[in-house]
């Protein structure tokens, strides 16, 4: 298997870490998306909304979209809880974080890790939707140990990606205690170094 | 089971849409986000994210996230694809619906149906990504019946909720043949009149 990807990217890094913490084999591409590597014709052949990550199999198979990507690869694992329901609340997060979480709190920083914004040159309606998700979780996670069981799931995996880097997007964790917390856990579960 | 929803909006009619052809058992509970009806606190107990659709089922358990909510409804259906990478495919176009169509196709047509906006009002970049996310659409339908195997499944549930609403957004579907050809196919399947 080989992941196209960019190694700043949380949605990319999601990817990589499912399969370091399943063992599964992969080739890591790099791609810069700043340079159009993901509009060329080869590209948009394995991924027609030309976005990283994707990953195309042995056999020639492309996947993207990094939720569906993960929710492939860690089938049948420990990853994704065995009851229907909780599977289901699973989803609810995946789902939630691509729509309220990603486009604020990633947008947010990839407008100052790649473009050189400053936090005071951001659009003060995606910060406020940053924080908003921010604080559903900080509540979420305030009696809970991991989003949906009692065991780290793909939901931690998926809203790990940009929790983690949110003060490069110009978040203030420091009301967050229990994010932080979270993501130590989180981080400890899936085996990575601490994000800062 | 209540399905709390607004009957205008292409996320909630999804979840009707599943209940009807599955012949699942419902009761609708209209809900005017307007108003502020998501945001009481009975509401946001059910769901955090104060958001249509929400599903509440009869041992009290609840479900938010319009996708997430049809991917447990359809489970072990016919409306999501037996083979796990066809349907991993439907989930990336699950996770492509929330990222890259709804939030303009359907913010679009919100602007203009509940805010009153003209067309020549909307945000020139919301409306050229809309029209990027249904010419994606136009070149997959082009040479694919449905979006995923050869079937209805719920990547057409999903794409088709706003998708034969985008005029209301202000889109012109003029050239996408294609896309007018398939939102007639899919409301066939589902028994749905067609929108217009």
């Amino acid at each position: 298997m080989q992941i196209y990807g960019d190694g700043n990217s949380g949605n990319c890094l999601k990817v990589k870490w499912v399969c370091d913490r399943l063992g599964l084999p992969y080739r890591w591409v790099g791609i810069d998306t700043r340079k159009g590597e993901t509009r060329t014709p080869d590209f948009l052949a394995m991924n027609g909304a030309g976005q990283v990550p994707t990953v195309r199999f042995d056999d020639g198979r492309t996947l993207a979209q990094s939720n569906a990507i993960i929710r492939y690869l860690a089938r049948d694992s420990d990853l994704i809880p065995r009851d229907a329901f909780v599977a289901a609340k699973m989803d609810e997060w995946l789902f939630w974080e691509q729509y309220s979480h990603e486009p604020y709190v990633a947008v947010c920083r990839f407008q100052m890790v790649y473009l050189g914004k400053r936090a005071s040159e951001l659009d003060p309606e995606k910060v406020q939707r940053g924080y908003a998700a921010l604080d559903r979780m900080e509540r979420h996670l305030s009696t809970h140990r991991f989003l949906v069981g009692d065991a780290v799931s793909l939901a931690d995996v998926s809203l790990l990606a940009y929790t983690r880097l949110a003060h490069e997007g110009g978040f203030d964790l420091a009301r967050h205690g229990a994010i932080r917390r979270w993501i130590g856990e989180t981080e400890t579960c899936l085996g990575l170094p601490p994000a800062r």
